[in-house]
């Protein structure tokens, strides 16, 4: 495995939130970044789906994880949006997130959340959004 | 208690990840939603503030929760965007959500998370979004 | 009228595209923006409704006018996310913005566009976005 | 000229703003739409750049066309967010906007605004929005 995907995989399981959620980093490299959640009882809403608050935490993750792919690992969510698109029933979400700008502050990505159902994947919900290295000096966020 | 109110703590009891996730609907009015998060060890991420995740997760569920004030039971979040603000440190979530327009079949809500520390509130992260109303023939989202 | 609104509106009437919209200053102070424009022929679309590019554009142009009360004139919108609630019909917009949370470099705003018929206005679209002040050094944005 | 373009062409003529910005269909094909907007000066903001305002435009305008090549010519803007990426200095902008999801009601779509410089183009702004039908009984919007 390379290097910096297993200092993603140590950011991401030092959440302990994360640990609750249970997703996986499967993918970090300058530019892109892939988490898988297993689906789980735990993780759906009353009628069986994935819970939305589920896809956007992975959604965020990724997002998060791509751009501090460009920006190092002091970077945080700014802002996003989502839109939700189908239910999620299935295995496991795939979140896949790309940085589409980066400057040297900021960076701005996209992110693809699929459900897999019996191996295969349907688009779930797509995000946009804005991660911030953060500063010493700067006003922190999230 | 109301009885609007006790539905809404029925159908928010009802979904697993939010037993988890331990948000309490504290009020649910035609046109307004408010739920708590008492803030546990397990929500947090590794520098000790909420996860963005959870502040999310309270945004978009306070904003389903006043769109159902409005368009019933069936109601999904269709989209959202939410600004983080700053660093959640303190005791509990609290998201406030109220409908801005609501037409038959949806609603645009905003929504605002405070963070409550030593009995005082901060927003710490701000929110709009759309919910529907879903109808049996149609599409689902969310 | 005082000096920041003086500011403000010389800043507007600089911008070529503004001069054909139309849009005038109403008020800007610490905090706080609102922009009118009159409804003309021009700025309508096939259907005799204000086109949506104008409801974005004075939104845009409101919250980066409230983050620059604030920030100082160096400001540009760097995201904004835009919900349009009704067709807008009547004789003018008004958008009024204001600054929900500052940073030193950074404002998050919200909007509200109104459509102004026979002395009544009517809520038309709901907006929040990102302000930054540009530094020199920084990359620039808008 | 296929008949769809032409249609799409007519369709954005017949707009007065329309026609004041220039704007003009350049794709419209199902589940994609390209616009091209020459720039000229009464299109810039006071620095030079074309304004916010125009490149917004071009991203929501290029997001209802793409969503009209599925649902149909009733369609308009729902909601969009837009993140700015880098000032826009060229000849023209180009955007062009895909339909993510399509349901019977909505399509989520996505848009990559352009500036065109010397032959080269950068990216300059990218949006998601969702796009909804208009039935008579409807809630209108936009």
């Amino acid at each position: 495995m390379d290097d910096l995907l297993q200092l993603g995989k140590q950011a991401l399981s030092s959440q302990p939130f994360n640990v609750i959620v249970g997703a996986e980093l499967t993918c970090f490299s300058p530019g892109r970044a892939e988490l898988i959640i297993p689906i789980t009882p735990q993780l759906k809403q009353q009628h069986g789906f994935v819970h939305g608050g589920v896809i956007s935490y992975a959604a965020d993750n990724a997002l998060t994880a791509a751009g501090a792919s460009v920006l190092g690992p002091a970077a945080v969510t700014s802002e996003y949006k989502l839109n939700y698109l189908r239910p999620a029933i299935g295995t496991a979400l795939i979140a896949r997130a790309t940085v589409i700008y980066s400057g040297k502050t900021q960076a701005v990505c996209r992110c693809d959340v699929f459900v897999v159902d019996e191996g295969k994947e349907s688009l779930c919900a797509v995000s946009q959004g804005t991660i911030a290295r953060i500063s010493r000096s700067s006003e922190a966020q999230d």
